[in-house]
Order: C-alpha cells, then sequence, then structure tokens
C-alpha cells in the first residue's frame, strides 16, 4: 500500500495492523500503521504539528490525519509520543522522573479522555543534583527506540539532549539550547556579516577552531563577526561558523557533565547529522547514528509491546 | 551655566575653553566643552548616534549639537571617541593594535577632511595568540580615563570588554556579547516565562547559583525556562535570572582568560553597576567603579594633553 502524505488512506484487505504509533511534535505528525511484529504497513504525516492545533481541536486534526485507518479498525490502539503530552498538547501527562526505562514509562502511559484505544508517552524530567531541572518530551521514546543499553546518546535539535543510558533507563540527561542559539545568533548582531551562499569549509573549520578556544560561548559568539572584521573567514563563512562553533561547545559541555566515553549513539537526520558526525569524530569518538523517524517508531513498537505493571 | 541638553548654548563670556570632548556613540553624542585643567564648561547630549547619521551627514550632525560653541570659539580643537571613527561613522579611524597607551593613541588621531580642528581617537584590536579576533571603538579612552596603570578593566555592555593594562598600556583584552544575548534570549524561546514586574531578589539568587555550574551557557540559558517549569523559581524572576547568569558567566570567562587579580576595576553606570559589582564582589574581587562619561570625559582630557610623536 503506497504511503499517504496526504492523510491515511483505507485498508480494505492487507496485513492486520496491530497499532497505530503517532510521533506528534510541535511542528508536525507523523503516524505509522504497524504490525505485531514491527513491520510497518502504511504512513501518512500532516503539518497539523502541536503549536498549529487550537486548544480543544486535537480529537479532530487527529480523525483528519487517520481517520481512514481507524474507520477500518474502531478501537485499534493508538501510541503517541511527544509533544502532544505538554501541557498545550492534547492531554498534559506528566513527566516520569528519571531512572526511567520502557517498563517505567509503559506503566505511565497517559489514555486520552474519551478515547481509551488512544495513550501518550510521558516525558521524562531530571532533577541534576546541581539544581539543574530538565524536561524532554518525545526523545525518551528516541533513546529507547535507539536500543542503547549502556551508552551516551546524543539528540541534537532545538533543544539538543544528551542522555546517559544504563541498564537500558534513561539515568539523567541535560539539554543545550544549541538550536535556538544559532537561530537568535544568525538573527542577531553577530551574525550580521553573513553572507551566501555558505561556504561551509571555511565556515566549519573556523568553528571547529574557535570552539576549542577558553573563556566560554559569550566571548567565543564574538568571533563570528571579528573573525570576519580581520580578514580570517568570509562572510559566506558565518552561518557554517556558527554551528561548528555552537556544536563544539555543546559536545564539550556535555565532555564535561558525562565524561568522555569511547562512543557516542547520534539520533540525528541532515544536515545535522553531517555537522555533529563530524566534530564527535574529530574529538575521538566513534558514532552510531539512528535516524530520529526511525528511532521513535522503534520506540513507540518496544514501549506497545512492553509489560504494563 | 546651564547644561544644554537641547543642544550647546552659546558663551558670550565665562571661562576660556581648551577643548571640545565628545563621546559619539552608536546611539549618542555626548559633548563637554573642557578647560585646559580638564574643568567641564558646559555639557550637552543628542540622540544623534552614529546609527541614526546618514552617510555625508556627519558635519551637520555636529554642527546641530555643538555649533554654538563653535561659532564662539572658531578653531577650537575637537576630539572625538567612539563609533563615530568606525566603517559607518565620519571616517574610518584604523584600530591601533595592542599592546596600546596614550602616547600611542595620541600619536594615531585621525583628523577629520576639511576640519583639521576635529580628530578622532582611533579604536584598539588585539589578535590574541590563540587566533580570536577582538576590536573595541570608544572602550580605550574610557580605560585611559580609569587612570588604572596596572590592572584588569571591565567595560560591562552590549559587547563586554575585559582589558588587561600594565604601565598604563591596554596589553590585550577580549570581548563577551553579554548584553547581546541578555536581549535575544529575553526574546527567545528561554525567555518567554518571564512575567514583570521583575523578581530581581529571586532571579539573582537563582542565576547567580546556575551560573557556577558545569556545561557552559548552552546549558545553562535552558534553565531560565526549566526553573520555573520546576516551581524552582518564579516567572517573575526570568530576567534578572538571565542577567545573572549571563554576567557570571562573563566573569568565569574572563577569570579563565585572566586568571584571578585581587582587584577588578569597573566602568559601569546603573543598573549594570549593581550587578557587576554584586556578582564581582561576590567571587571575592575588590572592586573600583568609573563612571562611563566621567572616563571618556577623563580619557579624551588625557590624549589631548598627551604628547603627539
Amino acid at each position: 500500500m503506497a504511503a499517504g502524505f496526504n492523510g491515511a488512506t483505507s485498508m480494505a484487505s492487507g496485513p492486520t495492523p496491530s497499532f497505530l504509533a503517532v510521533d506528534w511534535g510541535t511542528t508536525r505528525l507523523r503516524a505509522s500503521l504497524v504490525e505485531a511484529g514491527g513491520a510497518v504497513i502504511d504512513r501518512t504525516q500532516s503539518d497539523h504539528g502541536v503549536q498549529s492545533v487550537p486548544a480543544g481541536g486535537f480529537p479532530v486534526a487527529f480523525a483528519e490525519a487517520c481517520g481512514p485507518w481507524l474507520r477500518d479498525k474502531p478501537g485499534l490502539p493508538v501510541l503517541m509520543a511527544g509533544m502532544v503530552g505538554s501541557r498545550n498538547g492534547w492531554i498534559e501527562a506528566p513527566y516520569a522522573s528519571c531512572p526511567s526505562g520502557p517498563a517505567d514509562l509503559a506503566t505511565r502511559l497517559l489514555p486520552v479522555p474519551d478515547m481509551s484505544n488512544v495513550s501518550i508517552v510521558p516525558g521524562v524530567d531530571c532533577r541534576a543534583p546541581d539544581g539543574a531541572y530538565d524536561v524532554m518530551r518525545g526523545e525518551e521514546t528516541q533513546v529507547i527506540g535507539t536500543g542503547v543499553v549502556d551508552g551516551l546518546v546524543c539528540l541534537p535539535g532545538t533543544h539538543s539532549k544528551w542522555v546517559l543510558v544504563q541498564g537500558g533507563r534513561i539515568i539523567r540527561f541535560v539539554t543545550f539550547i544549541t538550536g535556538e542559539l544559532y537561530a537568535a545568533m544568525t538573527a542577531s548582531f553577530v551574525g550580521r556579516l553573513a553572507a551566501e551562499p555558505a561556504d561551509m569549509e571555511s565556515g566549519h573549520a573556523a568553528g571547529e577552531k574557535i570552539a576549542t578556544l577558553g573563556g566560554g560561548l559569550g566571548r567565543l559568539l564574538f568571533q563570528a563577526r571579528t573573525q570576519v572584521l580581520g580578514n580570517n573567514m568570509p562572510g559566506a563563512a558565518v552561518k557554517p561558523f556558527l554551528s561548528s562553533l555552537l556544536v563544539g561547545q555543546e559536545i564539550a559541555g556535555a565532555i564535561d557533565l558525562f565524561g568522555k566515553p569511547s562512543s557516542v549513539h547520534l539520533v540525528a537526520a541532515m544536515p545535522q547529522r553531517e555537522v555533529y558526525e563530524a566534530a564527535l569524530k574529530a574529538r575521538g569518538f566513534s558514532v552510531t547514528t539512528t535516524d530520529p523517524a526511525d528511532a521513535v517508531l522503534a520506540g513507540l513498537v518496544q514501549l506497545f509491546n512492553a509489560p504494563r505493571g
């Protein structure tokens, strides 16, 4: 059956679905019709991310995206992950606290009111001993989907997460606002000399070099302007410079907090995948990578099949 | 004679001015009519900062602000500091390089075309051995005006400067984009839970605490949001939290780069003065402070009186 990118299509015949896996984030909804064994029968996606759904509009938005599947199989179990479980989502699913693994999250799946077949995976929060507080929604499902049992998982993004996994459970994690800083700085004074098209090579080389210097990000960001003023790089290098600088400082911060394991498991798609893989390998890590969409689907399958306390 | 805040007033009689000291920055022009000994006879200021003056408009903007004085004393020497010497200013005054002291800068004063009585103080640049490049315009005159001969000078701002002075000369300096980051982050996602009026006490206490944690600014800035989500501080604390966090990280960065002297000389006016003095004292520094307007005036007087190569 063809992928239905403008809404699910009806299945009059074909394989028997076991459940509907939904990744409903801030900007997008992605849904997969899944067989018992985890094979995907059909997929759909929509731009009706959580931020574009009005209060009370979630049942309608969900029916628009997945209605045909549900008409064929009323009562089909639906498992959702992501910002759909936030305060501005369908219903707020209270955070599970670290440490949390698949069994902990499966126990806390939150049914949606009046639709007992639809459940939402709770996010995870982390109160660090040093007083920091961190939250995630959606990434916990991706981490589970990586299959990492013991290791460090890096999930780049607007709010990148670094997650320590032990015995298959999320032990602790931290957030770096790398993507948010990139957006803010390219729109701010220090990014004003940026020119297009980007000179990726010069920018990444300069950013990698400056990222290793002392003084912290508040110092190093100024170099996005002055390296151009001082004729050390062209204006076309400014954006990739900022990218490599911010990613380099994120990795340095993670090493500061987690130590330096020999390998990092990355959950990233292009173009971040390329930037992070290069930066991690340059620092001596071995890197394995999972696509985010694959990770969330695998995580939902695992949570669907997990014993529920 | 009364201060003329809407333009200079004529002086038919009174003390004899020695020169006109002008601090012409991005957003404002401040001018003082100065006696030989440094005493101020009259002051004026205007909102015609460099950014609001069109190309070719500097002679007119200057005449509007200071014309009455110059009609009384044609040919009176005028010494200007600040962004008026930048690429977008009246004329670009090439940077003097570190190390640079009063004699070096006095030798490089740049006369304005067709107005030989008007000179501009060059900015200073610094090529650090680690590859960073830094520039200042205006702060070099303030540093000279502090009278610091050997010490570390901190000049808070959109682009805060930390300046190492030895033997009365600027040896090296670095920039932290603390003010720019504050503006960007209060307008960005992590600052969105900010409420007014600000709860200064809670915000500064929380910011001071988080500023001491590891992982770098990209991690710690997320706490402006999560400390509210986690009920560790109220939304009214977000803005002072960001201020204390950024200032704390700036000071930590400066210590990283310059070591930790027993004292810091601050060039700051309220409200930054209070934030920086508290943060510096909390870290064991003794602090002396000069008002920025006093510092630039004292610096211009010293440069005017310096021997010119």
